[in-house]
């Protein structure tokens, strides 16, 4: 088992014991994330859906990211990766209702270099109805290493917040707002 | 390399090539097509984004896959992957311009049957402005096994249908209505 799959394990697991829903938003990782969870026997009763948003424009019209902060920041920014978490809540809801957790992942994968971050920068959120959390990374890796990278700092981050220790000292480091 | 990533390599060659964008609804798969497309350099030339409608309501309300169809027959049917790949086409479209290709999977992974559906039936669909191709797969595997067979047949029917290969006997047998 590899550490994602253990990691999509127990977010689904935290998810299902506390009888909440997930959408799940994604760039650089480009379903990954979504692909991780669906392989967990199970899942269906918590993850409703994911959107991945890989073209810029598709940020806006499926997760409602505003065009303002595309145009002013790019798509590698802590504020594009809250702004798709929140907006794929909404997306994936049903019935009217939101997703009760979205999460994100947005940043550069490589080869290149893209809207003026480097390669390996890397933005994970979660946001649900008490908290939105952000997480920067940057990954000394190729392509593939940033991209899985990537993966599991938003499960981590999920896993924590789902279990109560994303306060305090941590919260801090990855930019809580709660 | 596994043989889905050479296949993905492929495609994104494939389309390139030949100036198409694509975009991709995945239900069983859950967003593993994606995220092997993504993981070819230069993915973002011609892969604008997905659409992973895993609850059923989704395929409505993302896709555009119409409610009457579902109720009728359920989401394993061949008739909800082609509504899947046609949504996405509308579902990804940037500037009021739809993707040029959309393709589609939806399935039963296990480990329960699903809307009168055995476990490892899966349907993978091919929409463009030129054809509409639908095939089905009986898959006798588990579920990473049913997943991964998902995954490489709707790869495969993109490519055979870019090369021109998916005409005649192969049309006839994957339900091509061209």
């Amino acid at each position: 088992m590899t550490p994602s799959t253990a990691l999509a394990e127990s977010v689904i697991a935290a998810l299902e014991q506390r009888g909440l829903t997930l959408g799940v938003a994604e760039s650089l990782t480009g379903g990954a994330v979504t692909s991780e969870l669906v392989g967990v026997p199970g899942a269906s009763r918590v993850l409703l859906g994911g959107v991945v948003a890989y073209a810029t424009p598709l940020k806006s019209s499926l997760l409602h990211v505003p065009e303002s902060l595309l145009r002013e920041h790019g798509a590698v920014h802590p504020e594009v990766a809250l702004a798709m978490a929140r907006g794929v809540r909404e997306a994936t809801g049903t019935a009217g209702r939101g997703a009760d957790v979205g999460i994100a992942t947005t940043g550069v994968a490589g080869p290149d270099p893209q809207d003026g971050a480097p390669v390996g920068r890397v933005f994970v959120a979660v946001v649900d109805a008490r908290a939105e959390l952000v997480r920067q990374l940057d990954v000394p890796s190729d392509r593939p290493g940033v991209r899985r990278a990537a993966v599991d700092a938003v499960l981590e981050l999920l896993l924590n917040h789902l279990s109560g220790s994303s306060g305090g000292q941590e919260a801090a480091s990855v930019g809580a707002r709660e």
